[in-house]
């Protein structure tokens, strides 16, 4: 069974529960469409679902409302911010809109935070600087989940790298893990009692495996192999190591209820107007994405896509049509509000 | 048959030919070095076998010796260089030299490099800067060699990212194309007769193939899919369109004797002083790596290696017995100096 709701109905709902525990309107809001945006897109794993352990995060003082973080700029381009524990979607946010005049004056600059809670999707902030005409490139770490390439252990985080570029009508975006899949998406393939593709995971021997029931036990495959391990353990140094936080499995706090949150995040923002190429980047953006989207597509394939291309399609279609739910998530959420908001 | 020569006599030889072009002692010098980097760590595609078709390009008036590279600032952190399609290679090092004190006042500061030839090996530059304790992101475009996911064109280049941040007892880098493989590669198995491993190329119809001849008249495959398609077009944009030079089927000049070399160059370098993990940078990265060279290895593996772990072994070894060449690719150079340094 499912439910369909409107952007506005999930966010007032989102709010009015965050609120109810004494965040500000700022915290609120942020967060809620933070996940709101990650599920019109379809990427529900990052979305309202997560509301329930936030809630009980919350509950036990892990992830602290109302909150003022401590932000230092170190030089006039270098910003580095102690989240102290609060929402890390509202810092990020807050802390990229206090960087953007460093990056237009000096053509680039670069935010860290650390103490703060998951900032769910990284594309969110490298969109919405694309938006305001700006390059953004974000990295954040997350508990290891991933295997190291030719190991057997989980010891790296899926670690996703997200870059915004200006364009036309929407911004480029990418926004992508370093493994192959994500822990949501086995735990999907298990609810509906399938196989897992092979090489998306191992089993906790270190076997390669395509049941989903053993690779939640083990481990996911880095993509691509050597490449996105190494891509994923750069991103743990630049986003673990240089704020000042967390590596490998002194990562946690984004899934479990019993944690801190000791994720890190970098972003560097970089304004075109400093670069040769400033002026013509959107028309040399959407030339290049139309003339991928144009090219012979490969067997099996109907046309080629653009990075976002499906994602801003489904998009476009939930803004009309509204979000679909499973009826439990929206339920549990619906039944947080009541129990919160009397 | 081969021939094993010392870096030195490398350096000697690559030298001597360039300066016998009318290259200055900084230009030789930097591009000796940079090819002679390669062939110690075993990345010979990247190697002293270029020099012949350098050493056309620059008969031919498509590479400029003895060149002075117009160098603007258009702020106090962005350094943009027209390299007047002189050196790559010794246009990036000497910008990246001249960049750096900007780097440190203002944490971070960032370089574009455009009308200069192939830089070669672009973990060369991000390794250099980790020696200095900066960490330095590189990004640079090739000539298209790669079809997007789903796709059967070569439309993408195999734009390579390097990473390097300061650890013990050498920098920790990662250097990696965004391809499964290189064409260097695919030449390799052509030569011995073997076929190619599954997932690296495609035809050019859009099969997938293991024929490395079909393959060279192909493409090559992503790497991880989505992700290395992703990834790569974000660095075309990046490194091509922000210097303000071509994207896509306009990069050329680096593998031809044809064209004029079109790609760009981005660098980032920050340093880890202006951030609260800077101090404990190089214990944090040494200490990670460490664990997860000691973590279980899968199956087939003896070892977990750390990303350069095998290029910095055989780079120790090299240095100490020399480095093999086929003996055509030493003779061709040697024959060149005969030629040129009468």
């Amino acid at each position: 069974m499912s439910v369909t709701v409107s952007r506005k109905q999930q966010i007032e709902l989102i709010t009015s529960v965050l609120r109810g525990l004494g965040a500000s309107e700022e915290e609120s809001f942020i967060q809620a469409d933070v996940w709101t945006e990650a599920d019109l897109r379809g990427i529900h794993s990052h979305g309202v679902q997560r509301l329930p352990v936030m809630v009980t995060r919350i509950q036990k003082g892990l992830l602290k409302v109302n909150v003022k973080p401590e932000r230092t700029w170190t030089t006039d381009s270098v910003l580095n911010v102690d989240g102290k524990d609060g929402f890390g979607t509202a810092i990020a946010e807050t802390s990229l809109r206090e960087l953007t005049p460093a990056a237009r004056k000096h053509g680039v600059a670069v935010l860290t935070v650390r103490n703060a809670a998951h900032i769910g999707m990284v594309g969110y902030y490298a969109e919405r600087r694309a938006l305001e005409g700006l390059v953004c490139i974000g990295f954040t770490t997350t508990e290891v989940l991933v295997h190291p390439f030719g190991g057997a252990e989980a010891l790296v985080g899926t670690n996703p790298i997200a870059i915004g570029i200006p364009s036309s009508p929407r911004p480029f975006l990418l926004d992508m893990a370093t493994s192959v899949s994500a822990m949501g998406k086995i735990i999907d393939f298990k609810h509906r009692g399938e196989k897992i593709p092979e090489g998306w995971a191992i089993d906790k021997e270190g076997n390669p495996t395509t049941d989903p029931e053993a690779a939640l036990h083990g481990s996911l495959t880095p993509a691509g192999g050597p490449k996105g391990y190494g891509l994923g353990i750069s991103i743990a140094m630049l986003a673990g190591l240089l704020p000042g936080t967390e590596i490998g499995r002194a990562v946690l706090g984004t899934l479990d209820t019993e944690y801190r949150c000791t994720v890190g995040d970098l972003f560097i923002v970089l304004d075109p107007k400093a670069f040769p190429g400033g002026e013509t980047l959107v028309a040399g953006v959407k030339g290049y994405l139309d003339e991928l989207r144009a090219s012979k597509p490969g067997k099996g394939f109907k046309q080629v896509s653009a990075p976002g291309d499906p994602e801003n399609r489904l998009r476009e279609e939930r803004l009309a049509n509204g979000i679909p739910h499973p009826e439990e998530v929206w339920h549990d959420a619906e039944r947080l509000r009541s129990t919160i908001c009397k």
